[in-house]
């Protein structure tokens, strides 16, 4: 099902930094992708734009988010979370039977680097009770700095997945992979507080730290071995 | 304040894998070790072999968890979850005004692999609500296999350290590299949910990839910068 000739992804928010980062990503391995947003014409300029970075091979079209995500076979969801549940809300019906992968961080200004958690555990678990059982919901792409995203280099950060089922999961993580990033499958969407709130905890490492860019990298495991 | 000479770190549940770990590993660096356990022969058996391993150069004594608690500046705590509370309730009167060190990971048997939080957000904030705001609380270690610890090897895992307090974590770092690993300030109490339910994912990672002893590093940060 990851054939990237039958795949059209829409980033939802896909003008912002990290949206344009995998946007650019996922067009770069040949995926039709869909850049969506609440503003349309700025989603036309993004891909615009991408599609120069990429010398007009790529498929990347600008659209309005629920255009996006009605075209879409596989909706990314890379939005600041004040505007998480009123974009989800709005693409409700037409993203029912896909699968969403949600990029959202719940950050709760001032003190974005510590963890705070809404009521449903996560934004990920709250993303599931507003869209039901009918959509698979992933975690993924919550600690990865946008720098590393826009360009062909190299990242030393792995990505987290966590998400509703084992095959959601693996879905992402080619992905993930076609990004050119390296992703692990680290549990059930309960798991998602934690690929969520290791970004607050990455924020704090920065400051504290001096950096600009902190990530993870899973240690100890050979991960061709049973793979 | 972190003189190896000047202090003395009581370990509780010194008697498990990865409290004797731990134990050795300070002892090493020269600080005194107090084991303690709820069947204080286990704890004299056990600083027995870690003194015979240190050839008995160093300072290890097996007591009762109390008696530990009670004599130690500094209280790490490594018990399964199921003795949490009551370890914190029985030594509470005797780790007012110290700093405690909270190894615990809140795993709910049979599914360890999916973060199962208790009320208070995490066992660390367990810890808070059950000893007061006298006592300085820092989560860390819950992510090293207790494989790596009881032995001279060279860990590729780092040590998240969240707590109570700038200071407290700084001195847990302290600890963390006086046991030869490397530890980062990951901030406030509550970010300790992150670190406690990296476990479950690191479980979770062990199982799926057929690893025993997969643990993080931090990326994209060059410590000695700022530090």
């Amino acid at each position: 099902m990851s054939d990237p000739i039958l795949l059209t992804i829409a980033v939802l928010g896909g003008t912002g930094k990290e949206g344009k980062g995998l946007a650019y990503r996922w067009a770069r391995a040949g995926y039709r992708v869909l850049i969506g947003s609440r503003t349309p014409p700025k989603a036309v300029d993004a891909a615009e734009e991408l599609s120069m970075m990429l010398g007009g091979q790529s498929h990347i079209v600008g659209l309005g988010n629920f255009e996006a995500a009605e075209q879409a076979d596989i909706v990314v969801l890379t939005v600041p979370y004040s505007a998480h549940r009123p974009t989800l809300e709005s693409v409700n019906d037409v993203v029912q039977g896909k699968l969403l992968i949600d990029v959202t961080v719940p950050l709760v200004p001032p003190k974005v680097s510590k963890v705070q958690m809404p009521e449903a555990g996560s934004a990920t678990q709250e993303a599931r009770a507003i869209l039901g059982k009918d959509v698979e919901i992933c975690a993924a792409f919550q600690n990865i700095s946008h720098q590393h995203l826009l360009g062909d280099d190299n990242v030393t950060c792995d990505v987290l997945v966590t998400g509703t089922s084992k095959d959601a999961r693996a879905e992402t993580i080619k992905l993930v992979e076609a990004a050119g990033l390296n992703g692990w499958d680290a549990g059930p969407i309960e798991n998602s507080v934690v690929v969520e709130g290791l970004t607050s905890v990455l924020i704090g490492i920065n400051k504290k730290y001096g950096s600009t860019h902190a990530g993870i990298t899973i240690t100890g495991v050979k991960k061709q071995a049973t793979d």
